[in-house]
C-alpha cells in the first residue's frame, strides 16, 4: 500500500500487467449472523473470508481489504475488538492489510467488506468458462457449514471451534492459485450458496449442462445429501477441468474430488442433472440455503 | 471493465503506470438520511457523490463503483428504482458503471458504495503535503447544505431541487483533475465534514499550522459563519497552493477562494487559527456537523 487510513483515499499499487478483482459482501445481524449464535470473532472471520473466497474463486491474489462498519451505540468495545481481532488474524494470515473503510451508528451491525485483489492480466477463472467434457470437481467437503446451523435452528448449542467451518471458514486461495497456475480450470465459483445453485450459475454462464453423481459428493461430518447439495457457506471450490487432465488427489493439502461431467445444453437450457436409484435422470433444482433472513 | 455483475468478482484494468485509489462510503437511514426529507433519488446522488468527491480529494479519475445494498422487505420497488436512477445518472455523468455489490434484507435502508480510481503513480494528491507559506484555498461556497438541514431539523418543508447542493451535491472532479495536472495543489482535501474539521485534518498530516481570514470565507445563499465553517456535507475541494502560484479564480467554472495561510505549527501543535473583530488571535475548534444520529 502507498498511502492508508488517513486520507481520503487509500492509494495502492497493483503489479504490473495485473487485472484487479474486486468484491464486496454484506453482512448484516440477524441476516447473515446472530450475536446469541456467532462470537464476535467468527463474525469478524467470516465477513472477510466471504470477501477472500471470491477473489479465490477468480484464482486471485488478495491485495488489500476495506471495511464499512455501522455499530448499534449498545454493543460492548469488547465485542468490536473481537470482531477486528477475527478479521485482522485471517487478513494477516493472507499478508492482507485493512486500508480503509467507513464507521456510522447502525441499529443493527452491519459490516460491508470489499477485497480487492489482483491476477495476471487475462488469467481470472471465469464462470463462463465451461466446456462440454469437462470434468466437475469440489474441494474439501460439503453440507459442513449448513449442519452447524441447523443444529442452532434446532436450539442446540454448538461451541464456535476453530475446527468448524461454519465458524472459521479457510477462503481456498492456495488451492485456486495453483489451479490457476497450472491453467488446470476452465472455470470456477466459491461454494457460497450451496452446490445446486453454484453448480447452475457455472451452468448458466457457460451454457453447458451438468450432470453429477450423487454418490461421488463429499459430505462434511454432520452433513447428510440434501445439505451437502443445498447448504451454503462452505466456501470450497468448485471447478470444471478438461477430461484428459487429471487434477491431484489434494491440493495443497485440500482433497479434490470429481463428481460429474459437463455436457451439451439441453433443450431446455442449461440444467443440472442427476441419476436416481432407479436409474432415471432427473433434474436438480437450484434451491441453496437462504440464510436466517426473517427482516 | 474487462468483466463485471455475473461472476465473483468484478475484473477491471486499470491504466499502466497508475496508483488505484479506493473509498467506501456508508450511508443509513435516520443517520445519514431521512426517507421524509430525501427523495430516493437524492439518497442514491448522495451516496455516490460521496465517494466521488473522495477521490476528486486526491486528484483522481473514478474507475468503477460497487454498491451494498440492504433494504427493508416493505420498501416499495418505486424507492428503490428511483434510488438507482439518482446514483447511475451521477456514474453516467463521470462515465464509470456499477459494476458489481452486494444485496440484503435489512431492518433500515443501508448503501454502502465503493469507488475506485485511478491516478497516474506518485500524483495523488495528499492531506500531508501543506507547508508553512502556503495559500489556502476553497472552492464554490460553504455551508448551504447545512442551512437546508437546519431548516428540515427546524421541521420546514424543503424541496429536493436540482440546484440544492444538500440533495444532489457535485463532485468536483474537473476542478481537482485540473489541480493535479497543473501541479498546483501542495494539500487536499474535500469538505465533508465541515471546513473546521477538514482543515484541521490537514494541518494535522502535514504538522503544520493554519491561519484562516474569516471574512474571506464564501458563504452560500441561506448560510452563517457558523455554518459555512462547520456545516458539512459541501463537498467542496479545500485545498493549499504555495504563496508564489496564483491559482484562477475560476476552475472548471468553480469559484475558487483563497482563505487563509498555512504556517509552522505551534507549541501545542497543529492548530488552526483565525484573528477575531478585536484583532485578538484565537484558535478554532474542529467541530463538525454529526449528521443527524440519534440511533
Amino acid at each position: 500500500m502507498v498511502r492508508g487510513i488517513g486520507d481520503d483515499c487509500a492509494v495502492l499499487q497493483a503489479p504490473a500487467g495485473s487485472h484487479l478483482l474486486v468484491t464486496t459482501d454484506l453482512c448484516i445481524e440477524d441476516v447473515h449472523f446472530r450475536r446469541e449464535w456467532h462470537p464476535a470473532r467468527s463474525v469478524g472471520h467470516r465477513c472477510l473470508a466471504r470477501g477472500l473466497s471470491d477473489i479465490a474463486a477468480m484464482g486471485g491474489e488478495p491485495l488489500a481489504c476495506f471495511l464499512s462498519l455501522g455499530l448499534p451505540p449498545e454493543l460492548s468495545q469488547r465485542w468490536v475488538d473481537d470482531f477486528f481481532q477475527g478479521l485482522l488474524h485471517l487478513a494477516g494470515q493472507f499478508k492482507i492489510g485493512l486500508s480503509g473503510g467507513d464507521t456510522s451508528g447502525a441499529r443493527k451491525i452491519t459490516a460491508d467488506i470489499m477485497v480487492l485483489g489482483t491476477v495476471p492480466a487475462g488469467e481470472a477463472v471465469l464462470r463462463c468458462g465451461a466446456r462440454p467434457g469437462d470434468r466437475i470437481y469440489v474441494t474439501g467437503k460439503l453440507g459442513g457449514s449448513a449442519a452447524v446451523l441447523q443444529r442452532l435452528y434446532a436450539g442446540k448449542k454448538v461451541a464456535a471451534k476453530k475446527s468448524l467451518r461454519h465458524f472459521y471458514p479457510e477462503p481456498r486461495i492456495e488451492a485456486a492459485r495453483w489451479l490457476r497456475k497450472n491453467k488446470l480450470a476452465h472455470a470456477m465459483i466459491d461454494l457460497s450458496d450451496g452446490l445446486s445453485v453454484d453448480l447452475a450459475h457455472i451452468c448458466r454462464e457457460s451454457k453447458v449442462s451438468a450432470l453429477i453423481n450423487l454418490g461421488a459428493i463429499p459430505m462434511a461430518r454432520g452433513a447428510d445429501l440434501a445439505l451437502a447439495l443445498h447448504g451454503g457457506e462452505d466456501y470450497e471450490l468448485l471447478f470444471t477441468a478438461p477430461e484428459k487432465v487429471k487434477p491431484p488427489l489434494q491440493i495443497s493439502g485440500v482433497p479434490v474430488v470429481a463428481i460429474g461431467e459437463i455436457q451439451s445444453t439441453t433443450a431446455r437450457g442449461p440444467t443440472v442433472r442427476y441419476v436416481d436409484a432407479t436409474g432415471r435422470l432427473r433434474t436438480l433444482k437450484p434451491s441453496g440455503w437462504q440464510h436466517f433472513a426473517k427482516t
